[in-house]
C-alpha cells in the first residue's frame, strides 16, 4: 500500500480521487501496489462524501506524516501552492500537479529540489490536459532532437474560432456561448489574449531544450482582433486559422512565439476542433509527430495525474530524469523565420492591388461579396522583409486614402 | 558507458548506429551515459565503414559479452530471431526489437522471461513505427482502462487508398507506383491482405488487455477488393475509406478485426493520408486521444528503438512493468457490434431502390454519372441484424436480376 495526499479538491482534484477509485486495480497493477488517498487538504469540508474522514485542513499533517509518498497538488495559482509543492519535496514526497503556473514560474527551482532530494516532480495535466505530451517529450523522444513544438493548446480559443468559423459568429458572441457552456470563464483574458497558450509553449520548450524558458519573454497575441471577415477569407483561401504556441530549436537558436495562425489541409493540426488541443513536434530522427486530446476537462486531466503518481510509485527510490536546468534559454527574435502573410485591405480592389503587389510580390487574392475590402495572402517571406515592405506598403496605401486592416501569419 | 550490440545491419539496425551516433550527446544525458555500439551481427562484413571493426558473424559472442547490457534485434523475421532473442534475454541482457512478427509470435513468452530474469524486452518500433504508441499505452495510459483502439496501422495500404482518391487509379496503378517508390515489397501480399495490420493490432491489444492475443484469430480483410468507384461513391458522401485495425474492449467482451472502414470528417482518423500512420485510442478517464506520425521509414522507427534503449539504460538493474500474460484472451464475435453498411447495387436506382430500403431501412443514396448502379449507406444497425438483412435482400434482388457489387463498414 502506498498513501497519497491531494492537495486541493476542486474539478481537478475531485477528479484524481474519482479515477483512483474507478480504476482502483489498474492503477494497482502498474504501480506495484494499491494507492490509497490518506488526505484531502481543502478549505471546505466535505460531509456525507466518500472523503469526508479524509479532509484535513492544516498543511503541515502532510508535509510531517512520513507515510505519504505521493502528493498531488491541484490547487491552482501560486499561493499557497508554492511554499506548499516546495515543502513536500524538501520532505522527500513525490509531487505531481497539473498547475501550469506553478510550473511556469517555479518549475526550474522544483526540479531543481526533486533532482537533490532523490524524487520526483511532474506535472503532466499541465499542459494539454488528456494528452500524454510531457511523458512523450522526455520518455519517447528521448534520443531524438526536437526542432519544432507547435501546439492548438488552448480549449476555450479554439473552441470560438470553431463557431466563428462554422456559425460565422462575432467574436463575442462565440465567447458568450464558451461561456455559458462553463468552456470560458467570466474573465476570459487568460484565454483569449493567448497568456494561457503562452505558459504551456513555455513549459514545452523548456522540457525539448532542457533549458529555463521565462514564458514572460514570448511574444503573446490572442484572438480577440480576429473577426468573423477573416474566417471567411480563410475558408475561401482554403486555410484553417487556429491560436498556436510555436517554439523553433535550431542548437541554441531558439525563438517562440503564441498568435493565430493560418494553415492549410496538409498540416496536422487542421482538422483539430471544438474544445479539442493537438501538439505537433518535429524531431531530427522521428520526423513529424502529431498528438490529439481532451485538453482539459476533469476526468482526463486527473488521469494524467494519475499517470505521473504511478511513475512515482515506480520509481519511489529515485529520480527520473527529465525537465530542465537552470541556465536560461536566450529567445531569438524571429527575423528570419519564413511565413506567408495575410492582410486585409480597405478599398477597391481594382485600385489597390498592384500597389499591393509591387509591395509584397505575387499574392493569392480573396474577395468577399458586399465588402469594400480585399484581402490577399503573399507568398513565402522573411519576417523582416515583410516587415519592410509592409512599411513601405502602408505609407502608400494612406496617400491613396486606404489602410490594412488585419494582419495575420500563415505557415510559409 | 554502456555497451549494446546491433543485430541485423539492413535499413533499420543501420538507422539505430546512425540515431546513436547523430544524437551521441543527446542519447547519453537521457540514458545516463554514454551508449556505445559493441557489436554488429550480420551476414555481411561492411569494409570502409565506421562499423568495419564492430562486425562480427558469431552470435554466441554477443550472448558471452557479460560487458553488452543492450541487445537491439533488427533481422526481422522468425529465425534465427527468436532464439538469439530468447538467449539474450536468458542471458541477462535488455532487448529492443522492431519486429512485429516475433513480437506477435513469441511476445508473451520473451516478456514472461524478460519479468522473470529482471531485465526488460521492448518494442516500440514494432507498431506504428515512430509514433510512441506502445509507451503511451504501458506508460501514460496505465491509469485508464482503454476501450477502443482504431488505427491506421500500415502506410502502404493508406498511400494506395491515397492515391486512389486523389488520383482515381485503380487499385493495381496505385500499388504499382508504392512499388516504384519503394514503400510496396513486389510480394505486396502481408500489407495489401491486412495480415501487417492484424499483426500490429494483436500486439496493441494485448498490451491494452494484459493478455495474450492470437492474432490468426483475428477475422482480417484487406484492400485488395477496393476499386476507384468505392473512393468516388465515399467522397460524394463526405466519407473517408481507411484501412484500420479496431479493437473494442469492454471488460472480458474484447473484439477484435481488420478491414477497410469509411468514417467522417468529425473522425481524427480522417485527414490521415499518404503514408503516415495514426491511432485513436479512447479511454474510460482519458477519453478519445488519437497519436499521428511516420509509421515506417529508416530514421524514425530507428529512434523508437533508441527510445527503448535509454528506456533500458535508466532501468539497468529491474523489470519496468508492461506487456501481458500468459493467459489467452477469448475473442468474441462482433454480432453486436453496431456499423453503418455501405452497398452497392447493379441496376437502375429508380427500378430497385424501394427494395433496397425495405429490407435495410432508409438509407443515404449516392450515385455516379455513368454507371449502371447505384450505393446505398444505411443507418447504424447491429451487424448481426445487417447480415440476415442483406440475406433476404440478396435473395430479391437475384429474383430481380441485380446483386451486391460492394459491401464496406462504415462507422456507426
Amino acid at each position: 500500500m502506498i498513501y497519497a495526499a491531494i492537495m486541493g479538491f476542486g474539478t481537478i482534484g475531485s477528479g484524481v480521487y474519482e479515477v483512483l477509485d474507478r480504476n482502483r486495480e489498474q492503477v494497482a497493477a502498474a504501480a506495484g501496489q494499491p494507492v490509497e488517498v490518506k488526505y484531502v487538504l481543502d478549505l471546505r469540508d466535505f460531509p456525507g462524501t466518500a472523503v469526508e474522514d479524509k479532509v484535513i485542513h492544516d498543511f503541515s499533517v502532510i508535509e510531517n506524516d512520513p507515510e505519504v509518498k505521493l502528493v498531488v497538488e491541484t490547487m491552482g495559482g501560486l499561493n499557497p501552492s508554492y511554499p506548499f509543492v516546495k515543502a513536500c519535496l524538501l520532505a522527500g514526497k513525490h509531487v505531481s500537479t497539473s498547475n501550469k503556473a506553478l510550473v511556469a514560474a517555479h518549475g526550474t527551482e522544483l526540479l531543481a529540489i526533486a533532482r537533490k532530494k532523490g524524487v520526483n516532480f511532474q506535472f503532466e495535466a499541465s499542459v494539454g490536459g488528456g494528452i500524454p505530451i510531457i511523458r512523450t517529450l522526455y520518455r519517447c523522444m528521448a534520443g531524438d532532437r526536437v526542432s519544432e513544438i507547435t501546439g492548438i493548446l488552448n480549449g476555450t480559443t479554439n473552441y470560438i474560432l470553431t463557431k466563428m468559423d462554422r456559425e460565422g459568429w462575432s467574436f463575442g458572441q462565440a465567447l458568450k456561448e464558451a461561456q455559458a457552456l462553463g468552456y470560458a470563464e467570466q474573465n476570459p483574458e487568460a484565454d483569449v489574449e493567448g497568456y494561457d497558450t503562452c505558459r504551456k509553449i513555455a513549459i514545452l520548450t523548456a522540457l525539448a531544450a532542457g533549458k529555463e524558458v521565462d514564458y514572460r519573454e514570448i511574444p503573446t497575441e490572442g484572438i480577440t482582433n480576429i473577426c468573423a471577415e477573416d474566417l471567411r477569407y480563410a475558408d475561401t483561401l482554403g486555410l484553417a486559422l487556429k491560436l498556436v504556441g510555436t517554439s523553433r530549436i535550431q542548437g541554441d537558436k531558439v525563438s517562440v512565439r503564441v498568435a493565430p495562425l493560418l494553415m492549410g489541409k496538409e498540416n496536422p493540426l487542421y482538422g483539430v476542433n471544438d474544445v479539442y488541443n493537438a501538439i505537433l513536434v518535429k524531431g531530427n530522427m522521428l520526423g513529424t509527430s502529431m498528438y490529439y486530446g481532451s485538453g482539459a476537462g476533469k476526468l482526463p486531466t486527473a488521469s494524467a495525474v494519475v499517470a505521473d503518481m504511478i511513475e512515482e510509485a515506480q520509481n519511489l527510490d529515485h529520480h527520473v530524469p527529465m525537465g530542465w536546468s537552470g541556465e536560461k534559454l536566450a529567445l531569438q527574435t524571429e527575423d528570419t523565420a519564413v511565413y506567408r502573410y495575410f492582410l486585409r485591405i480597405a478599398g477597391k480592389f481594382e485600385e489597390l492591388h498592384q500597389m499591393v503587389e509591387h509591395y509584397l510580390g505575387d499574392c493569392q487574392i480573396a474577395l468577399l461579396e458586399g465588402l469594400d475590402e480585399f484581402a490577399v495572402l503573399t507568398d513565402a517571406m522573411e519576417k523582416s522583409a515583410f516587415e519592410q515592405a509592409l512599411a513601405r506598403l502602408n505609407e502608400v496605401l494612406a496617400q491613396a486614402g486606404s489602410r490594412t486592416v488585419q494582419i495575420i501569419h500563415g505557415e510559409a
